[in-house]
């Protein structure tokens, strides 16, 4: 049995929780601490049977019989606690992404390095049955050798201002995932990216010193291309889908429904739209991310989605910045430079 | 050079007029011949080249340069011009029914045994894409032995209550074409059929002594069942689909649109509705089945949808409407013993 | 909290179990039984955190701290247990058919009459995302008045012979839930009901006394149609789908996948098949059905699927069997008048 | 009636004879030219009534009695006899691209400013009914604002090589329609262009200073944001799809079917594969441009794909060349400075 902390339970952290108490075999939540828990939560947690709430993280550290921890925190925090986390040798799942920050994500790869500690980052999307079953059909060759992948993403909406001033900006907050996406797909490494962008949901985003709208086109180091579009905003639902052609086929993923259900009328034709955001759409795969974990921690396996996937999808999201910043295709080697990697 | 011979010109005259002008290989419109013919009509046809335009239809059967008729006129006139047309020795294709009188259509098969007259009847669906891929996958093997048939026809709206006061009724009317799809597709003959019917769209066709609504199950000779749903009135247009299930999978298709487009926006997922009603739907059918008649005559072939083809699903749409007065299943052998058959 | 006795954990039971642990608020498992239980479901069980675990359900039946039973036992025993239970004062979910002798429901109707015990029927469909959505479409008006319900219900196989030969026959065993959809999305009655069969997947269903392949056709009391096919085995998978067609439109739903993934290639356009039966397909309504179970004994709210939407489908279904080997429609109300109802 | 010569009847020249001969309303072929015409296109043209044939076009050119010309010879002649055609006041529908050289189109469009000739470029898909639906979708304001513009265009297999070697390479002989595409759906120009290519179908293209594979990333005047990719080999055949995405939604289209039949089987759900390539795909096109180039003669109304339509795409082609050799982003502007535009 995996004893687990969970630092952090905002709407992220409380999936967590609620995966661990009702899904995840060999694993339970023995405490959680949060610095701006309330009451709701409070109770929330009792009701799932969790006691030791705290509000200072280091409880969590300190406290000898828990084996992992799940950071949940706010981004500014991540690497720091992963860095004590670390020194207790408390195995971690690591919200993405891992900092903003390359050198203090490098300092969290160079102290996992001497450690026995799991280390994985919450790339969800991964786990996701669509997404999966594109990288499995790449995987076993049945689209052959891949030439264009191809993925979009939309949000419903956009964070409020706040968030996005400190964010990172999109091509580290949103597409990061995408980039992931890029990663996993075609298991192959990005080498060159070209950004355009625009602010053409709302000016407030453009005064934060963000974009909304971006399609980033990619050379891939085996050769493939790939091409990313994203916008924080349909008005339709959370957009997620992605394509990979070959030279022997292609294979798409579209959006789930909540149902199949379709009405004709004089009208014409008509379909709910696709699940709503994150939390609806990958319910499932943040039970599976978690599973894993726990299933890396019992079973003495190899984490799957380790430091470095929480790495390169920065590097090639500050790639993405230079790229959208200079008008001009930006080499990841040339950020990797940049950082002494 | 099959010279055509058009009696009959309202809408399904016109079409086929125009399908052996434009496309059909080896064949002309020498002539065509209407009692209701009007200058527009009259204008229409020479700007299609054709200057021989008639009121009386012997003007047609008497040219012996006419190689071959199409009987497009009102039902009631169909057996008694074959008749004739036989007589003369002209090919004929006749639209669908030969005859509401099982007795008329059996003097046309009679005639039609002492000669050399290719006859077919006008069953358009069979020479549709949709249709043809489901018999052929059904012909192929690919969904193994047939167990159940479903074909679902519904018309985007009721024809005028004249009409459906002379039209012999749903089943010889409209389901007729629908017996002939379960008898293309199954390569079968039907056994015994069980008719539901229900006045549901339109109190004045029930108080023409007729339905809108109906529900035909059937038992197959070859033990398979099949069951046909009609209405007269779809608000999303011409309804035309159909299953085969059976040992080995199942084949199905769906409406055809107007276009690919789906627009997602705030309120859902949108599609238009299906291609209107049959000139839409099958115009193209209607030139493959020109098509196949006049390469019978040239080549002398057999016609696949010859006079039986016209028989038997008259003898089955009796049998339904048996079924639904006497609210009991009929054999067809019941209907064709009334008919000394 | 409602405290939860469950009678019979073989699969269906064991869903239940899990269900309540994990996303039943305020419901518990207290106790479990089963005459044939294993070393394997005793661990199972110990694993969720149930430690009352007996052959016996006596037992269960007998602690007054038990406020709820699940009835998930064999068929035969469930119309004893359930008036067994009612005597005792426990709420009943139960699973599906109360019994196959109508005098039996009757009898647990009457014991219910006089009790103040909540009585829920297992008909897990009912809370399915799909089903409610037609139902919903219906119920708003969505699609007008309803003129034709086609249900399609075909299992991915068959039962063993030895369950076929206890089961009641194909109406009973398993067309009791496409009866259930048919009162469900129409809001109706059946009147009438006209039945063709066959035996045309495996002969020794045939053998044991049953069809596999059935058109089952309707008459509603509001003068609706409907129509039900169903086969013991299509070999693409689970098949459950349903298409309501009334005045303004139609609403149809379709089978759920396992990802939405499409493959094209050389050969075609591939997908995967719809996922396997009814564990996977339904798990979800599953939890659906207890969780309102559980929510009408706390809250005291009136059952949706009460002991009538348990007997109705049986008497459907037996005059479904009666016109089967009569080869006649059959009134419902002949039935009830040989039940004396 | 507007009297027609063909210049040129290789593949698509016959395409517009037989549009002209069967459906277009007020137009006939008076002459075809080629001067590699043979024995079985003789024959072709005689059995479509067309007697005048040639292998000097300037027999067309100097028939006072020809109204208009579609020039449907190779590329490298198009823009020469274009300038003829002008000079002896013939109507000109050209099939793409005009010219590869610009300075020879501008001598074009120069030649027009002074004539009274209707002069039309062969951009079929902009009379295709799925485009038309996205455009239309964009024009009606049914997506808002435009945002992202997606096109994906990728042909089933790669001309001869003899033929890619003087195509002008992918950009000018394919991608060409894509950016008319880009231009007719956002009703916008393109402003800067950023492309990324690569040999990964066929190492033959390579070798012949080609690519097969591009992702082209633009920015359009208005702001939004647009990208295409392309293939010259998808095994699935054709792949013809586009979305356009705004404020309030997207408009997407997908590919045509031979037919709707989906086979549903124990390996899965299949669906033939897209129409094979451009004549299949884009056959009622073809009739809709022509009609429409006739319509503007008989009725003097303005071309609506006219000289500009085909100059602009063959500018952003050239600057995606640039970019795709300097890697680097290439503003049109750019191009055209070259050009003293």
């Amino acid at each position: 049995m995996v004893k687990v902390g969970i630092i952090g339970v905002g709407r992220i952290g409380k999936v967590h929780c609620q995966s661990i108490t009702r899904y995840v075999k060999n694993a339970k939540v023995k405490a959680i601490a949060d610095p701006y828990i309330n009451d709701d939560t409070i109770k929330w947690a009792q009701d799932l049977g969790i006691f030791e709430i705290y509000t200072d993280y280091n409880k969590i550290l300190d406290d000898s019989d828990i084996d992992a921890v799940l950071i949940c925190s706010s981004t500014d925090t991540h690497s720091q606690i992963c860095l004590e986390a670390i020194k207790k040798g408390k195995h971690i799942f690591c919200e993405k992404p891992i900092d903003h920050d390359v050198a203090k994500i490098l300092e969290v790869k160079s102290a996992l390095r001497n450690s026995n500690v799991k280390f994985q980052v919450g790339f969800n999307r991964r786990f996701d049955s669509n997404f999966k079953a594109v990288r499995q059909a790449v995987k076993e060759g049945k689209i052959g050798q891949l030439n264009i992948l191809k993925i979009c993403s939309r949000d419903p909406g956009a964070p409020p201002i706040d968030y996005i001033k400190v964010s990172g900006g999109i091509f580290l907050d949103m597409t990061i995932h995408d980039f992931d996406m890029v990663r996993f797909i075609s298991g192959d490494e990005v080498d060159e990216v070209f950004a355009y962008g625009g602010v053409l949901t709302d000016k407030k985003i453009g005064e934060a010193g963000d974009i909304d709208t971006a399609i980033i086109s990619m050379k891939l180091k085996g050769g493939s291309l790939a091409v990313i579009d994203n916008s924080r905003r349909a008005t339709y639902g959370y957009d997620q889908r992605a394509e990979a052609f070959g030279s022997l086929g292609q294979v798409a993923i579209s959006n789930n429904m909540q149902s199949t259900a379709i009405i004709s009328d004089a009208d014409g034709v008509h379909q709910e739209k696709p699940l709503l955001f994150f939390l609806e759409r990958y319910m499932q795969a943040y039970v599976e991310e978690i599973t894993e974990f726990v299933d890396c921690i019992v079973n003495d396996k190899e984490v799957s989605v380790g430091v470095d996937c929480g790495l390169q999808p920065v590097l090639i999201g500050l790639a993405a910045k230079k790229s959208l910043s200079q008008n001009r295709p930006v080499k990841i080697a040339e950020i990797e430079s940049e950082f002494g990697i």
